[in-house]
């Protein structure tokens, strides 16, 4: 099988244009199969801001209402997207920027309403989520460059979170690649001391991981993440990586960042 | 050779929800190979007006700055164009919605400023203009949804105009596919009487033109129209058709609107 990498970027580095710049040029210099994944970044909720849409949440839950989902289609689908995609190309990728409705690319459904009405929230369709439309773009020597965005099959566009996203397609694309599941962001990886970047934790396997939960050497925050992170390895994909933007091609090496391993 | 639409849709049809509603369904109904290039309507101007950014001209010319040039890749790029994909995936039409930036779709440069600094602005750049991209796609299936945008191939988007657009990929693409191109707005087609759609021109050839110029039968507004459309039938796009986007089945079948052709 061919390898693809599935890179997901934090919103926060969506946001730093210096460190964006600096990724996309490693990310346009990795050779092969590759498909990268942006979160939003902060810029819609300043847009949002100034549009005079109000942020609205729910026992802390962001809610997505009508007026909302259109400034992130807005800011994610056309502005961050196309930024990148413009970037990319004039760095020699052959990028094309796309939502989870290009293509039917990813499906979604509307999150069911339950305690919280999270608006207009796309959940991973992953039974009708399929390799063909993602084959086509890749073996056409495409880069796909995916905004948070999924679609309901109803005409309706989704706010979906980006690392759901990257995880589902990193699943279903690993029964035709070898796939290698990247998550960048400002940290260095899997931490000990969630404030000091040399505590980065190198390599990560289901023993380990159960040791270090139960000692509590893990920061809360990583655990979604990791568990995430194994529930994709568990589903095929070869190896997970976490760690810093700006040091892709080191994280692609083993030589930075943290590999999480079934063995 | 296979044959292919290439649809332009006004701005003002964006604006209607009613009309782009109807307008998709049969768009989606239409059999075989089609790109959709659609302009930009009025909602960047009522954003970009929410955001406190001014609409700059210079002698009547409207001017494209770096606040501009970020309203327009959102409102076009992302809003406009995923909510017609959306809707173009619910009817079941494989539409990916793009922009000239994406896969090196339309390079273009950056207009030289002469008398006016028209700002990111961007002229499509004809000699680059390939039919690889376009291909890959649509043999894949896909339906491009496209976006009045382009980029300069070093990182910047610029702001272009729809009809040139749908005039320089149908021109390209005639070389490998039969085109028809179709400019869609709200008038029936080519009027004696610009207040009077029952006054359709039916089939307008060189010399028919050439006479009603003289004559000057021809609503002044539709002259650029005409001999863009004549330029493109003499670059070997098989036919030109101007009518009511809301008529587009009728269009293609000769029975509405008016027909441009070389002899």
């Amino acid at each position: 099988m061919e390898s693809l990498f599935v890179i997901k970027i934090g919103g926060n580095i969506v946001d730093d244009e210096n460190k964006l710049s600096s990724f996309l040029q490693s990310f346009a210099q990795l050779k092969g199969r590759k498909i990268l994944i942006h979160g939003g970044g902060k810029v819609a909720t300043k847009i949002g801001d100034k549009l005079g849409i109000e942020s609205k949440y729910v026992d802390g839950r962001r809610i997505t209402d009508a007026d909302t989902i259109d400034v992130v289609t807005m800011v994610y689908g056309g502005l961050v997207n196309k930024k990148i995609v413009a970037k990319l190309q004039a760095s020699g990728c052959n990028a094309i920027g796309v939502t989870g409705a290009d293509a039917n690319l990813i499906p979604a459904t509307k999150r069911p309403v339950k305690e919280i009405d999270y608006g207009f929230v796309g959940d991973v369709k992953s039974s009708r989520l399929t390799v063909d439309s993602w084959q086509l773009l890749l073996n056409s020597g495409l880069t796909p460059v995916v905004a948070p965005l999924t679609h309901d099959g109803k005409g309706q566009i989704l706010n979906t979170n980006a690392d759901t996203m990257a995880q589902e397609v990193a699943k279903v694309l690993s029964t035709v690649y070898n796939v290698e599941l990247i998550y960048s962001f400002e940290k260095a990886g899997v931490l000990l001391d969630a404030n000091d970047d040399a505590t980065v934790i190198a390599t990560i396997n289901p023993s380990s991981y159960q040791q270090m939960k139960a000692e509590q050497k893990i920061f809360a925050g990583m655990i979604p993440k990791l568990d995430n992170a194994f529930a994709a390895l568990n589903s095929g994909v070869k190896k997970v990586i976490i760690g810093k933007a700006e040091s892709l091609s080191e994280l692609i090496t083993g030589a930075s960042g943290t590999s999480i391993v079934n063995e």
